[in-house]
């Protein structure tokens, strides 16, 4: 198992100062006196307010420290991974701000913790600070447990203590409150891997089919095992187990990522929450949010609150600790109609006989090159150039009678839309691009070689090669420079020796590509050079050849 | 590998569903079009200002949806997981949000974002809409690349140009301002693992001792693969490849969590920042967090910024944007003196023959009986509880000439603090709990009885165990009862006759344990019944031997 450490004996102190280095909650510090005294601190805080202390162990960041902050925490007291801190460090976080209105710890009930802090309260009673303990027993776990761990609910007695301190409550106000609050909070985890404490060997008893629900967070099985499901069947497990655990609703609910589920992973299990029964008591969510974690476990946990008028109050307020991830309060996902101008123009079929005779031929000589361009593209690609040109033909093809041949603008944007949605590949995109551009442009100028020279160039724009790169404009620009001889020639029509021209101008370009040993873009640029040497590349090979029908057609016809 | 899905078709709409269901941002909705189009979108947008647009493929969250809201993102269009959407979605996406004022379309560099967006972009234009396009590039990994990738770096661009359309500035400027600070953007990414595509077989071509740096946001190998490090010496060497591909700074850094990373990890590595010589010219930091991940990558990337007026500007401001984290500017961390009142009080030593021959009594009894205790506990435990209580009492004997012999209340404080810092085990804690609260309430009565039973009360209020757990309680309470027999009796010494009918009660508590075949509390609670039969607690029989002890002395002397 590799971490992002350097020695397990600074993981702690490491992670506070880089915590310290980077969180957006202003005015924190720390005590002095690493490696015992490992405290977080606001120094704006005037202890003429109830002073709100948590900690524990740590492992489970942001908790506690990210949660330090104006309306939540006045301070946080951690140990090592998954080890209380020492009473002298709880005793020093009392001490740095608790004044005349006294201070309360909210402690998760494992004994290292209630016992280190509870001596420390007594310590500080014993040197006249008024001191009072709220132990938070969220987990629903174990049936009759005599006693339940404190999980992720933790965070609610957090907020609610934050807030009744920061709004001026008095300490046996708010004591109250806490503890009756943590009495109706109820949380449960699941997770597909054991977590792994930096430096252990990894200890991961769960199979590949299992999972495991009712954890802790300190890396200890779980109450059970169960079958690895999708995640709407584990978050059902989840909450039916909570719902027989909990009073009625209504409820806040915490969604906690236990530490390596991908986000996108915890976004699907909120969606899965959505659906269950317990969903529908559930008017407000927090998360999913890292919140209190257990290292690198890959699961989430569940905690329920249920709401009253202060609590509601309490956790919609605004805090300064950047942890806090915010509330949602529940309602409805907002969808709005798709807008009906998404929809592509529908151009009026117009004929013109020369446009006519010039798509029918490249579309026949597209087809009947197929094989060819396969076996130029299996050289160098996967062989399937021939297939993507020889699509998008047949479909121009079988198009025909609906193109508004007469209208050049319209036109190319009509042939821009078949080809992006049945070319396929990255030339199906690429050249509907160039036809998309072409249209735009040729309407306002009604020039061919000007319009598809633009289209060219947005072409290269989006599509990111250039001349030389081994690609269809290797063929594509020397061709087109070759309509324009003097840069921009207003014309509607190409003359035919302009287009013979610019034909065998595209040919030299798509012959001098099989000189090129390095392509720079397209699927070609992971090709060894040695397999390039000697071959044709077959996006410029297909456009030299529909430069050469172009031409031959209109010898034929004159121009269009 | 398991993952939380529940079918590989449906990851990207539930994960949507699931993201529009919880976020914290305001006003957000989706476009109608499962499973085509997935497009969030602000519906409380007036379209008087330049629209922002950002997409490309999924597995990247929170991007795109997550910065989506007021003075960032104006929509996110989202393809399949790592696969760009098409270009209808991103068709739909700029009309639903774009008006006169035009809009911006931020894309990361890969060829099918570029293609669709591209192609999109071109459609809009072509249909009336100003619509740009800004590729982001910031990759640094591949020297001389024709390709750079678009990485987390594209955060920065994303609030650069959310910031200029909130404040009302016009496409041109925003365009520009977005194109120059895309090129004074690098980027570079360092994992330990690969990501697994869910519904893929993990192809994890790192070994245990290999890292990888310079990899790209889809699961594609690293530039290079490198040795496993300590954190510090990974991000030094990301760090030094940085700071060789960019400008002069100053700087603004992103810290990106690619996916699995644990929060004390990230803050580790956040750390780790701090000490290298890129530290110094960077003045705003932005993360550690989830900003543009790749799955679940057990990695981190790195992305800076030259910062000027105008991007420092842009990146202070607040947004409505849930993922945003908000800067942070780099200064010193505060580090503040350990309150001196959290020393302890000192005390002056003073004699009582009595007192002092009671804990002499205690103390060499304590020491005779260790092996006997160890041996009880050796059956339902790890066999210390002699040795914890024989540390304790040859601390307490050397240190009885200063001793506060004659002031009950110090007496029992000093008590409390040698054994809280010299017993060890919880036994050491619940007896420095009882010593303090008992001085406490001594000083207030001069009652010893009274002042003992307060303070186990205290010691059962923080233990959490009772009467009949199987603990030293089971002695203690019975004797501490027998020597208040009308509740509370001030009396500043005890008679010896009620002494030895202590010690009686005593004595038949810790005997009962021995009858008690289910242990609820301490760590016989772990033992199976069986094991337990017969043998008492150990703790109870030092308690117990305690009572006895102090009664022969009390018989031979009389009260202290």
């Amino acid at each position: 198992m590799k971490h992002f450490i350097n020695a397990k004996n600074n993981i702690v102190t490491e992670a506070l100062d880089g915590f310290l280095a980077t969180t957006t909650t202003t005015g924190l510090a720390r005590l002095d006196g690493y490696p015992h005294t490992k405290v977080i601190i606001r120094t704006d805080w005037d202890k003429s307010r109830v002073a709100v202390i948590a900690g524990g162990g740590s492992g489970h960041e942001p908790a506690h420290t990210g949660f330090v902050g104006e309306a939540m925490l006045t301070a946080a007291v951690c140990g090592e991974v998954f080890a209380s801190p020492g009473v002298d460090a709880v005793l020093a976080a009392i001490i740095a701000v608790t004044g005349e209105a006294g201070c309360l710890l909210i402690v998760k009930n494992y004994t290292g913790d209630r016992l280190n802090f509870g001596l420390a309260a007594e310590r500080a009673n014993a040197l006249g600070y008024r001191v009072e303990m709220v132990v938070v027993a969220d987990d629903i776990a174990i049936p009759d447990a005599d006693y339940p761990r404190g999980l992720a609910g933790t965070l609610f007695i957090h907020k609610i203590a934050g807030f009744m301190a920061a709004r001026g409550d008095e300490l046996d106000r708010i004591v109250t409150a806490a503890r009756t609050a943590a009495s109706r909070c109820y949380s449960i985890g699941l997770s597909l891997d054991s977590c792994t404490v930096p430096g252990n060997i990894p200890d991961d008893y769960l199979g590949p089919n299992e999972a495991e629900l009712g954890l802790g967070i300190h890396g200890e099985p779980g109450f059970s095992k169960i079958a690895f499901a999708k995640a709407d069947e584990l978050m059902s497990l989840a909450c039916e187990k909570l719902a027989q655990a909990a009073a009625p609703g209504p409820f806040a609910l915490i969604l906690n990522n236990l530490g390596t589920v991908p986000p996108v992973e915890m976004a699907i299990l909120a969606n899965a929450f959505t659906k269950t029964a317990l969903a529908k008591k559930t008017t407000i969510i927090i998360g999913p949010a890292h919140l209190m974690t257990s290292l690198n476990m890959n699961g989430f946990s569940l905690s329920l609150l249920v709401l009253d008028d202060l609590r509601t109050a309490a956790l919609r307020a605004d805090v300064g600790a950047s942890s806090w991830p915010g509330i949602r309060v529940c309602d409805q996902i907002r969808v709005v109609e798709l807008p009906k101008t998404a929809q592509d123009k529908s151009y009026r079929p117009s004929r013109n006989e020369t446009v006519e005779a010039i798509i029918r031929a490249v579309c026949e000589m597209l087809i009947s090159a197929e094989d060819e361009l396969n076996f130029l593209d299996s050289r160098i690609g996967d062989g399937d150039t021939g297939t993507t040109f020889g699509r998008a033909a047949r479909t121009i093809a079988d198009a025909l009678n609906d193109l508004p041949c007469a209208d050049g603008g319209d036109l190319s944007m009509a042939l821009s839309t078949i080809l992006s949605r049945n070319m396929g590949g990255s030339s199906g995109v690429l050249l509907a691009i160039l036809f998309m551009a072409a249209g735009k442009a040729y309407k306002k100028n009604n020039d061919w070689p000007l319009a598809l020279f633009h289209g060219a160039r947005r072409m290269m724009q989006y599509g990111g090669a250039d001349v030389g790169d081994r690609t269809m404009l290797d063929a594509l620009m020397p061709g087109l420079d070759r309509l324009m001889p003097n840069g921009s020639m207003a014309s509607e029509s190409i003359p035919g020796e302009s287009m013979a021209a610019a034909a065998l101008a595209a040919r030299a370009g798509a012959n001098s590509t099989a000189l090129m040993t390095t392509a720079c873009a397209g699927r070609a640029s992971y090709v060894q050079a040695e397999n390039l040497a000697g071959v044709t590349d077959p996006g410029a090979e297909a456009i030299a050849r529909i430069f050469e029908t172009v031409a031959v057609v209109i010898r034929k016809r004159g121009p269009a």
